[in-house]
């Protein structure tokens, strides 16, 4: 199987880059028909790659590849989850090269979706490829890549209630996280849940002069910012009432424990140029990005922001707001409370609204699980190192359903790295992440197959 | 002169409209070209007006015109003062109308500049016109017509410095002000002054990963909602250290006085659509917009701000802040005490930088002066009822500069209203405000040459 990487390097390469060529950017409609094509290159993949069948379901919003090869009934069988959409490449003047023209340079590959998720979940098509061509496969495998992850994968739960049978397997397969290091290899175990919202405050009913009407009429900018700023109290905690009330405390054995994985304050502070760290009190950076829940503007726009100077007091300003969720938070529970507090802040001067984008609920994998071991054991036997369970501040809000709707867990067997810069500008893929994916992946279900034997 | 009005009448209109078709936006250099057409088309007005001679002086910036006309070296010698740049127009969709397409509907003119200040300045030239046509103008008339008022008169003070002997003048007389109703005539004898300055925050030095950052990396955003939040006090003060140390108090009975101006606060706000005004703690609407120094954001930006949800942490985060002035206070001592504050109050986490824009000097003008005792007369003999002195909430810096550079007092006999939106969509002016305008301003003259002469 080595061989046949090594004798296909360089087309399983090309063919990721023809993929980072489409910008299927799900967050924007003008990217529609840019979106569909990456699905149809998905499915014309997964195809070549030699499975029974694939098929392209559609959406009330973008379509979800989805494709199968049962090698024998008996055998365990995995779902492979992922998504071939993007995250918008703006602002698009702070890219070294163009997001959607992707480049090699110093053993990185340089395009918008580089790691997340094109190049992660290509890695399966192509040892889906190797499995099959070398009569390897010891596994049935069934995969479905989406298109709505970045947007909150609004249609994807709907689609698996609907195809319970269909995805039925024993285990996912999931390549959507990272690694510490190409020499620390580690297993993400935990994932944080996502509450994402709009909020717009209303102030006169139209735009005023700042000179006529300023200091007596509420300005929406400064409304909005003086609520925003009350959310978080002087110690970085969040004053949304209840918020904290389903956050699951860790043991001070499991903070230890966690708080020894390899970890640089200094090189981390370098590598951001930033003179000091910033969140909440009594909690180490490792803490606070993965176990504690968090709450952040992500975007903000209001009044005259053109070039040269407006007197202008804005009739109206906006935030999208986002709050990462730790178990047992509830997005849902979150959502309302978020709501109800934010209204119940805002001053009589103005009017104030809030519009709910997306969720996803936190998630734990136990270290104990037959997924998790295999993976252990594929990734000990590539990197040369037994990796470490980590607990990751991202969300793959659909881990959590697919707990729920197919009873299964997932395991989260990312390659990426901090420095890939996801959902930012210059987002790159190392090779060497890329082909050791592809690597490890059928020692995966080599290992996964073995431990359901002895089941 | 009645006669040769209500002949015009139409003509004086249709070139008020050819003036506002022109986007002359002075902030924004995409309109450089316009701006440049605005001033030719000036120089060519007052040339027709019957002036004895009209130049366009260059700047760095944008130019300035100036013609003069001198009937008698003996007479007194009035300078008018205008500016033929407008604010930017958008946000273009709230227009009803194209903003640079007037239109006439329901006695009104609609369009960016209607009133402030085009329709306002080019009843001057008209007036002129009109008195030099018919033989009656009773003193010297200089003229001089800016391009960059709305971007704070950057290369004014220069020119004016360098050409003193040529503005020499007794008065200056303009028109950018309102009057409280059309049947209550009044005269703006107070203007606050303005600094408006650029914010930067800067965070990490890149876009980060909402989920794998947030929580342990300093939001801009949210850090510059924090500083922004932190400039009022729970009372509506101002919280920079010596802020109100040159804040000039009114008496008791000054305050009384100005509190007896018609003025219904549910007509205010039931007009802008409120439910409640909002300011400092102690003060009326009417003293909030006029005697107390204000603070305003307007315009806010930073991160995702496009469709959908994006869950970025961003690098940086900008707004544009404007501090309305008062006697005593200077804009340069504001500017530095904002900055000094400013810089005081950023966490370690973030880098932050204060640009200036601009500024002006706060302006009062004494009610017992020989040029407001000659607007009241022309005013009471036009509107049949005496105007009431007022103190406005706008910025003319350039008033200040006057009284500076030419050792004289400006009038400020303006003929707006409250609704005319200036600086917001669907800005206006009524036709009776222009014509009434024409009328008055010839009887200006008339009494200032007679109250000169009696001196």
């Amino acid at each position: 199987m080595q061989k046949y990487l090594t004798d296909n390097k360089d087309r399983f390469l090309n063919e990721l880059l023809d993929l980072l060529r489409i910008p299927s950017v799900s967050a924007d409609s003008k990217f529609k028909e840019d979106t569909r094509r990456a699905a149809e290159f998905v499915r014309q993949s997964i195809e070549d790659a030699g499975a029974d069948w694939v098929k392209i379901f559609e959406t009330p919003g973008h379509p979800i590849v989805y494709g199968e090869k049962i090698v024998n009934p008996a055998a365990p069988t995995v779902l492979i989850y992922g998504h071939y959409d993007v995250q918008p490449a703006d602002p698009y003047e702070l890219w070294d090269s163009p997001p959607f023209e992707p480049v090699i340079k110093n053993e990185r590959i340089y395009a918008r979706g580089a790691c997340d998720d094109k190049g992660q979940f290509y890695m399966h098509i192509k040892a889906l490829e190797m499995m099959i061509s070398t009569k390897s496969l010891p596994c049935n495998v069934k995969i479905m890549i989406e298109g709505e992850e970045e947007v909150g994968s609004d249609h994807l739960g709907e689609f698996v209630k609907a195809h319970r049978d269909m995805l039925a397997c024993d285990t996912i397969l999931i390549s959507d996280t990272s690694i510490i290091a190409n020499d620390v290899p580690s297993i993400e175990v935990g994932l944080r849940g996502l509450t994402y919202l709009e909020v717009e405050v209303i102030g006169a009913n139209r735009d005023l002069h700042s000179g006529v009407y300023g200091g007596a009429v509420a300005n929406p900018i400064n409304v909005l910012c003086e609520m925003i700023a009350s959310l978080h109290d002087e110690n970085g905690h969040i004053t949304i009432p209840g918020f904290y009330d389903n956050v699951e405390e860790l043991t001070a054995d499991e903070r230890t424990a966690m708080n020894e994985a390899p970890f640089d304050l200094e090189e981390y502070k370098q590598d951001l140029l930033i003179e000091d760290v910033k969140g909440e009190a009594g909690y180490t950076t490792i803490e606070r990005t993965s176990i504690r829940p968090t709450l952040d503007v992500n975007g903000i726009w209001g009044g005259y922001i053109g070039e040269g100077a407006k007197t202008v007091l804005p009739s109206k300003a906006y935030a999208k707001i986002s709050m990462r969720l730790v178990p047992n938070q509830t997005d849902k529970e979150i959502e309302e409370k978020f709501t109800k507090h934010f209204l119940s802040i805002a001053p009589p001067s103005v009017k104030v609204s809030v519009k709910p984008h997306h969720g996803g609920l936190p998630y734990v994998n136990p270290t104990d699980s037959i997924e998790y071991e295999a993976a252990s054991l594929a990734m000990e036997e590539s990197f040369g190192k037994k990796p470490i369970p980590t607990r990751g501040g991202g969300s793959i809000p659909i881990v959590a359903l697919f707990e729920q709707e197919l009873g299964r867990k997932s395991i989260l067997m990312g390659f990426g790295l901090d420095i890939d810069a996801l959902h930012s500008p210059n987002e790159s893929y190392g090779l060497f992440n890329y082909y050791k994916g592809i690597e490890t992946i059928p020692l995966f279900f080599k290992h996964y197959a073995a431990l359901k034997k002895e089941e």
